[in-house]
């Protein structure tokens, strides 16, 4: 995914990491950004419509960022490595229709992904192309937990390589 | 906004709470999260296109989660000590339109509210109506810096008391 506008195409998809979420690391994120009890204590947790701990959905679409900012910079060392030109990333202006739909308990293990959903030029900055991506987290019994949709700026292949 | 569906009106809208984004606790959040420099270092800002330290943008959507959960428990509490009945939240489904408008910098103190956007009964489940939510969080300087669509089930007022 880490590729110039040009190279992208509708459907390209790619795993950009795995996670498992550990009963000690969702209380911690719980503490601090979702004190709800079935984010804080097991036995609560056993008492609440979810039936077990489980992880707050903020802590789950965040580890999806810190998944994201590692996979773009191991790509960007292997480009450069290689000595090829690394494509510009624009920042998010944010992201649609963020779903929850599984819980995430304490041991499982998620994999994220994200796929090119749709592409277009920018007509006022001709350096830059438009991509939206849907990015997924599946957990181990292969349903998906959590998605939501992108946009991103995407660099143009430079003219020197055309 | 810690009402039965019957009692919220579109257009409602309150204060739930008001944070202040220290630099320690916006590199803490990114060193997890999101780690990327212009939200990890100072001088690496500087030089980042968004010219200073700033948070990372699920940061300052999960205070919001934050923030929320503790409005609702202190609203809960009020309403136990007159002896009124507690109105029911269902979990989220998902959020929509997650919007960062601005950079929340070091320092920032970002002033969070939610408004009644929209509400309907649901036909499949009539204890329950459908609430959606327009939340926002504001600077110091007044400007809009997150938003975001939430949608919640929300307890119907008890036949007792209609």
């Amino acid at each position: 995914m880490m590729k110039f506008f040009e190279d992208l195409a509708v459907g390209d998809r790619t795993g950009i990491g795995t996670h498992r979420f550990t009963a000690d690391e969702i209380k911690a994120f719980a503490k601090a950004y979702d004190p709800q009890l079935f984010h804080l204590d097991e036995e609560a947790a056993r008492h609440s419509h979810f039936g077990a701990l489980c992880a707050s959905g903020w802590h789950t679409a965040a580890t999806w960022m810190r998944l994201m900012v590692h996979y773009r910079r191991r790509e960007a060392e292997a480009l450069d490595r290689r000595g090829e030109p690394i494509p510009a990333f624009g920042p998010s202006p944010g992201f649609r229709e963020l779903k929850w739909f599984k819980p995430v308990f304490a041991g499982d293990t998620v994999s994220y992904a994200t796929e090119v959903a749709e592409k277009r030029a920018s007509l006022s900055r001709p350096e830059w192309g438009l991509v939206g991506f849907l990015n997924t987290g599946t957990n181990q019994h292969g349903e998906t937990v959590v998605s939501f949709l992108s946009t991103a700026f995407v660099g143009r292949r430079p003219r020197a390589r055309e």
